[in-house]
């Protein structure tokens, strides 16, 4: 079944201590979409500016991601930079160039209002919303949110929280949404405001999901070398639905494999900067990993 | 089959931002022998002063340990203070009062010297150095150690790791140890300095087992209320050990087990002061939550 990704579509300029790399392809409806691409067909809902460089919707051609919903306005494309400290686990954005973004109203074409999964990336809450508003009976949808939108638009967050089937947030905005820094402790805070599936993640450390019938904790796969995480988080949750988006039967049922497919993408997006990794990769080197990842966690 | 363990018998001072608890029950070898008790007979080495409260001999006797190769000696119990920051992830040691401590020889009385199982707890590497010398072929010795024989007796330490099979320490022990910030990539060279199994504690987080066989990512039992963590990991070790011992076939093949009956343990310990948990703690609380543990990490 068709997945639909919403989000920034972006130029990254990424340092860290090693390398520099200048405008390359980001945002997190890129990674995300381009993840779940390995899955299911994808549409994407995003906007560029004219400086957008032809190679990039090429890119985006090559996974065979339904472009219909990109616009193109006069004007810049988003343009994020960031620095990524010593051992990669933090990092600090050097600067946010809105551009053409600040205007950005996702307008669904109507090939896209059926869709049955649906990632609300990491995007102003009230263009979630409006999302969610052109959708008709989605069947499972999932949203990323971040800090930022925690401090300035906490409202409408928790609006959109009580309209999804499941939220996807790191650790600290955990602990920031709930005021509960025991991130077992804020799950059901969570599931109180609305959402009945929460996914935790914890880089490195895997993530959580809670869900109706309990806890699954998922392994991160173990890298011995990170080049660059941007987007790891994006395609955790891209690979997590296109993988739910192919299989049969209730989402419930295939949501635990669904995390480990999600880190198995994950670590792929950490072993080069941008989507460099992504672009040699195949279906079958992701099975791969999901099948090292279950061996790593079998206790006999 | 038989567990010793030997390491420091102490007296603890706690502090968390709740509540205050002066001189508890504590030390290296009270948590891991007590631990290891739940599954396999257990003998102590140790040394404790004339101020030792003979309640705490009572305790340890309670758990049927061994007090053969507890010394008692003319002055003060090594006594420990420390304070937990308000997420009881970091903790500041306030004082440290050897006492008797500082004269410790583990000598083993004769009828410790052909057991099989040896957890070496965190004390000086030439006491390690000792009790090794006075065995007659274990056959398997874990030593666990701190950052602060790191720092004052690397060298010693170096001649540890080439003595025994499995050594257990955290991440931040595992990157000063090879100078590696990925734990990851840690792994491969711990095993260079000798020990086949290397076993790094994540805390909340886990652990991971690295063998000849490849790695074990074992998850640590999602507690929504930490209320002391003082002695977990010594309780993860003498669990993992205490299991090791009590099941039949090679070592290898239980090891995975092993780790998640660590973490069973270790979760327990967490839910109160010292040994206050562990003394109203029976074995199939254990293994209750060994089959809760093996449910969230079950991907079906």
């Amino acid at each position: 079944m068709n997945v639909l990704v919403v989000g920034s579509t972006a130029l990254d300029s990424i340092k860290t201590p090693l390398r520099e790399k200048p405008r390359l392809l980001g945002g997190s409806a890129s990674h995300a979409a381009v993840a779940a691409s390995f899955f299911a067909p994808v549409q994407l809902v995003g906007v560029v500016g004219q400086d957008f460089p032809r190679r990039y919707l090429e890119l985006y051609r090559k996974f065979n991601l339904d472009l219909g919903g990109l616009q193109r306005l006069p004007g810049k494309t988003f343009h994020w930079s960031g620095e990524y400290e010593i051992n990669l686990n933090n990092r600090r954005t050097l600067k946010t160039e809105l551009g053409v973004f600040e205007n950005f109203r996702p307008d669904l074409p109507e090939s896209y209002r059926q869709t049955p999964f649906v990632l609300l990336g990491n995007i102003a809450p009230n263009l979630q919303h409006h999302v969610l508003d052109q959708l008709r009976r989605p069947r499972f949808v999932i949203a990323d949110t971040m800090d930022l939108w925690l401090n300035i638009a906490k409202p409408e967050l928790l609006r959109l929280l009580r309209r999804i089937d499941a939220l996807v947030l790191n650790d600290s905005e955990a602990r920031l949404l709930t005021g509960l820094d025991n991130v077992i402790a804020a799950l059901p805070a969570i599931h109180r405001l609305g959402p009945p599936y929460v996914i935790v993640k914890k880089g490195e450390h895997g993530s959580i999901l809670s869900a109706p019938k309990g806890l699954f904790l998922a392994p991160a796969f173990p890298l011995a070398k990170v080049v660059d995480p941007t987007g790891a988080g994006d395609s955790f949750a891209g690979g997590l639905l296109g993988y739910l988006a192919s299989q049969p039967g209730p989402v419930e049922r295939n949501l635990r494999r669904a995390l480990i497919h999600g880190a198995a993408v994950a670590s792929f997006w950490c072993e080069d900067f941008g989507l460099a990794r992504a672009t040699k990769l195949a279906r079958a080197d992701i099975d791969r990993r999901v099948r090292a990842l279950e061996r790593l966690i079998r206790t006999t």
